[in-house]
């Protein structure tokens, strides 16, 4: 039977990309991936028949992985995170759904047996870096204005400030996007303090990690790009500094039963 | 030096605990965990001392925890899911917190070395064992209000139904609490299809999993306990059934540009 696993590698640490992942990979013969992840998984790749494609070439990826699973390739697709959040899987299903409504792809796409190994994401990783930010009611929001109308996205934070979610920002600034983060940043203000801590995470948990924790009032787009995970205490959060260590939670109000 | 390491045991299935998580509790001497957990590892508890304590001594738990990595017990406290995610790593930093504060703990509870390993949470299983719903922007709730107040709870929920966000109720049903999770479909009833897909996931991932799909207007709290996730669509989330499998996925719009 024709195979597609869709496969999360993780935030980027070896340690952390789940055995069920690998052995999804040492099944497969095909690996399609964005350039970036494959070089993360090092030997495993290995004798696979890579087929990499670039940033921004989603729908084509998902394609190429749904065909070559199609015509008998026991096929891997890779994203690093969780590649059931803001990522590959989701592209994967829409294409589906659409050629089982008529609408294109592969004839036999709809006898793929398709299985996802989810996987952690990055803000569990700049949260298990700084403590416990993620202790509390939170959400996740992708400033990507590319295929979500600005509209929706800005109502969603302030929807998240009403709410006093934390909040992680996913695809927070790119190239040719650098308004949004200060644009969400300013919503935020409205309803939660300027010292509310905010950890910003690059390259989170490989050998070039940055983490820098700020505050919401003096966050802005410098020094943030797509490799950056921006997450924002509720008005609860709290820092600590203790020895050579900062580390920031959101306390569920345990203290309360103390 | 003291060490505690706060572990995450993913949520069920041996293949979803990240080498990381198992390194961990292989260095540590002792382990402290609610039974249940413990008995996932197996193996890897042989030779430890385990230090049980039920479920709803999560003070108890941290403090036993920080109490023996200040006494120089390199230890493990170990969760089930993400232990970032409304689970212990947030008690251990609250009770941390007002230990620096001069309010409580072990002389040498400031010295001790912390860190924290992440895992995969209830809502990425429940997501990839039936598709891609968290594929857009998302929350997570805690239906508990043990040590919230309902109303903060309900004016999370109202402004998870304005943004739209897919949302995931942890904790959605006790033996004491059974209304809030029908309170919470009526306020998201309000701002969302009927139809809406709903998943709810019981002990994920593990050998006896139970997977249901329904959708938001047939949600009810029969059959939903403490071992559930209960996981609700957005506004644009869809149902594929195809061949013996059903799938439902929120898609990101990629189909726009197709």
């Amino acid at each position: 039977m024709q195979q597609l696993t869709l496969v999360s590698a993780g935030p980027g640490d070896a340690a952390l990309i789940a055995p069920a992942a690998r052995a999804a990979i040492a099944n497969a013969t095909d690996l399609v991936a964005y350039g970036l992840y494959l070089e993360l998984l090092d030997d495993l790749a290995t004798g696979k028949t890579l087929h990499e494609l670039p940033l921004g070439e989603e729908v084509k990826r998902a394609r190429l992985a749904l065909d070559l699973a199609a015509s008998g390739h026991s096929t891997a697709l890779i994203s690093s995170g969780d590649i059931g959040v803001f990522a590959m899987a989701t592209v994967v299903f829409e294409l589906l759904d659409r050629h089982l409504q008529g609408d294109g792809g592969h004839a036999q796409w709809g006898n793929i047996d398709i299985s996802v190994i989810p996987g952690i994401s990055a803000m569990q990783a700049a949260a298990s870096r700084t403590g416990a930010l993620l202790g509390h009611d939170f959400c996740a929001i992708s400033l990507s204005d590319l295929l979500t109308p600005w509209q929706t996205i800005e109502r969603r934070i302030k929807a998240a400030a009403d709410a006093d979610f934390v909040v992680s920002f996913y695809n927070p600034v790119s190239k040719k996007r650098d308004w949004q983060l200060e644009r969400a940043r300013d919503i935020l203000l409205e309803r939660r303090p300027a010292q509310t801590p905010v950890v910003l995470g690059r390259n989170l948990t490989r050998s070039d990690e940055s983490i820098t924790l700020t505050t919401l009032g003096n966050l802005s787009a410098k020094g943030v790009d797509m490799l950056t995970l921006v997450s924002i205490g509720n008005s609860e959060t709290r820092r600590i500094d203790n020895n050579d260590r900062s580390w920031v939670y959101t306390p569920r109000g345990y203290s309360k039963k103390l």
